[in-house]
């Protein structure tokens, strides 16, 4: 079989044992800690029923879009892990009629723009910035996270439910050992807000948390209600690169035709550009590479470990150039299928879903 | 009016003048020197109107559902700039019932395919690889050159029309004088191949050739038979940069909804990612940019200049982190829209199409 266009293909097997491994992790941590991963990653429906089939429930996703398309898939009970955009707010009302929806603020404004607009009681978590610098309030900052709680808290129609965070700086990490200090680090910080809130009259509050690097290098999870990782259901290059995953557990890869062949300057040029693959790099062995490459099985299904010394050089908008060696070369021709193990899974499989 | 989502905004008053400008050049460049747009820039039908209210009947695209797209549209004359993918011809070979289609080669294999496959004449182009070293014969290499035109000639059902080139190396120069180097380079070295292939009996060839920035900074086109530039339509900050536009005749800005504001660090968030802008950076000023910032007017059809000290400094996927002053934090609020000038607007264009 041979790939007429580039083609997302995810090796099912691969996909259940990343699901199972993570499920089994959480459930063996003890505790009552809830798991509600990402679904911006696959943002497929079959690849979500296979988390249904191992129990569970809650999800979360970026966008408000994607809540809607998931909800018409059956879910229940959604975490749109992005800030509120109170243009959507619309939206967001007509989804609480069918299911549960969370809400992550980080600010009083938005928490009295939810006060104001909401009908009735919606779930709101507060976002903490524990090192990323993307969004949230500083961790450090007590006293406005004290007065975004207290807003919140007596509100009717706000039913605020906790501390969340997506420690993202796990991704600027050089070693297992630091992305597990970043884990440490995030549930202390939390902890010690929540407690201080505690004290200060604002109780019962949760503890959510997730991203892949902390959530695949931890032996055990501790100090959170609810993990909620999704890169690690495909997992990628950049992951590998990072020890959370080794390459072999790389469930999605790019199937794309060889469209040209160049022995005098080793390089064979694929149909797959920056729209099929975003335009995602990184650096391997000193080189920027926008992907590995494998050989696929003869059904397109599977595929076999990276090639040495070949590696995704260039993309433009639908190619892409591999730089490989005589040997590779002798075994191509124009019509084959390579397969691209992608630097970042999840731009990939938004491109091609 | 506010962006409820990342939406991209076409200013058409600039497209408009982007199109005059290009068909105007061309027509005053004398001989017959015919424009075929490339469309995978915009890949919009509107837009294609627009074109076509100018006189366009021929267009460039890069890939077969793009042909298909832009024959649903009514267009009947397309070339597809991308080499031929042989798993394709069955839908090439329906597409050809109802259109024009001109498809572009570089190996005898790809001829002989060709020869094989189809049932009654299509035109077909010979890739000439002139610099850029994506695909293509490398214009030198007169054997394999004048091999492949003479296994293409003589078929009854290939109507070999020519020599096609993409100068992408135009985008790798630091001055205007550069470009137009590559532009003087380019027809100098295919119409050396023609002539050569004319002398050996391979006659009446023409040359297709096209890049924004060669386009854009030639006064007038000679030494081609067709010009085949696509970016130009919308220009963006990489076209800028290389001297081959000014920032006022970029025509597409993606509109964001800011989420966050972050005065301890002079940022605010946008909800606005490489999902949508894509991941295309450029440095500026020393500083790696994912695109320029400015304020749209009322309705979202304009914008103003890009805002000084004020860039696009990080991308996740459905975040951007723009990086400002206070000026910019006191005038903005959480709901406001933010325009965004994209480095690279094809891709823009293809993920908010």
């Amino acid at each position: 079989m041979k790939a007429k266009k580039p083609t997302l293909i995810v090796d099912k097997g691969k996909v259940l044992r990343n699901i199972r491994r993570m499920t089994d992790k959480i459930s063996h941590s003890g505790g009552n800690i809830r798991f509600r991963p990402h679904f911006k990653t696959h943002q497929s429906a079959e690849v979500g029923d296979m988390f249904r089939q191992q129990g569970v429930t809650g999800i979360t996703v970026s966008s408000v879009d994607m809540a809607i398309f998931f909800a018409l898939q059956g879910w229940k009970d959604i975490t749109i892990g992005i800030l509120l955009n109170p243009h959507q707010l619309p939206e967001l009302k007509n989804l609480e009629d069918s299911i549960t929806l969370h809400l992550v603020v980080d600010s009083k404004d938005m928490v009295m723009t939810l006060a104001r607009e909401l009908d009735r009681p919606l779930n709101v978590w507060l976002k903490i910035d524990t090192g990323y610098h993307r969004t949230g309030l500083e961790w450090h900052d007590r006293e406005e996270i004290l007065a975004t709680a207290k807003a919140a808290a007596p509100l009717d129609n706000v039913n605020f439910k906790g501390l969340f965070t997506h420690s993202g700086h796990s991704y600027n990490t050089s070693s297992v050992q630091e992305i597990k200090q970043v884990y440490h680090d995030t549930v202390t910080k939390l902890r010690y807000i929540r407690d201080f809130l505690g004290q200060k009259g604002v109780q019962e509050l949760e503890i959510s948390i997730g991203d892949t690097p902390t959530a695949s290098v931890m032996e055990k999870f501790y100090g959170a209600d609810e993990i909620r990782c999704g890169n690690f259901v495909y997992y990628d290059l950049m992951q590998v690169e990072l020890g959370a995953c080794r390459e072999e557990e790389i469930a999605a890869a790019v199937a794309c035709p060889v469209i040209g062949r160049y022995p005098q300057r080793d390089e064979i040029v694929i149909y797959g550009g920056a729209v099929h693959l975003s335009k995602e790099s990184m650096v391997m062995n000193g080189q920027k590479s926008y992907g590995l490459v494998a050989m696929p099985d003869e059904m397109l299904q599977h595929w076999g470990p990276a090639l040495k010394h070949t590696y995704v050089s260039s993309l433009s908008q639908e190619h892409g150039i591999i730089k490989t060696g005589h040997e590779m070369l002798n075994r191509i021709k124009v019509g084959d299928t390579v397969m691209v193990l992608p630097v970042h899974s999840c731009l990939a499989a938004n491109l091609l879903k």
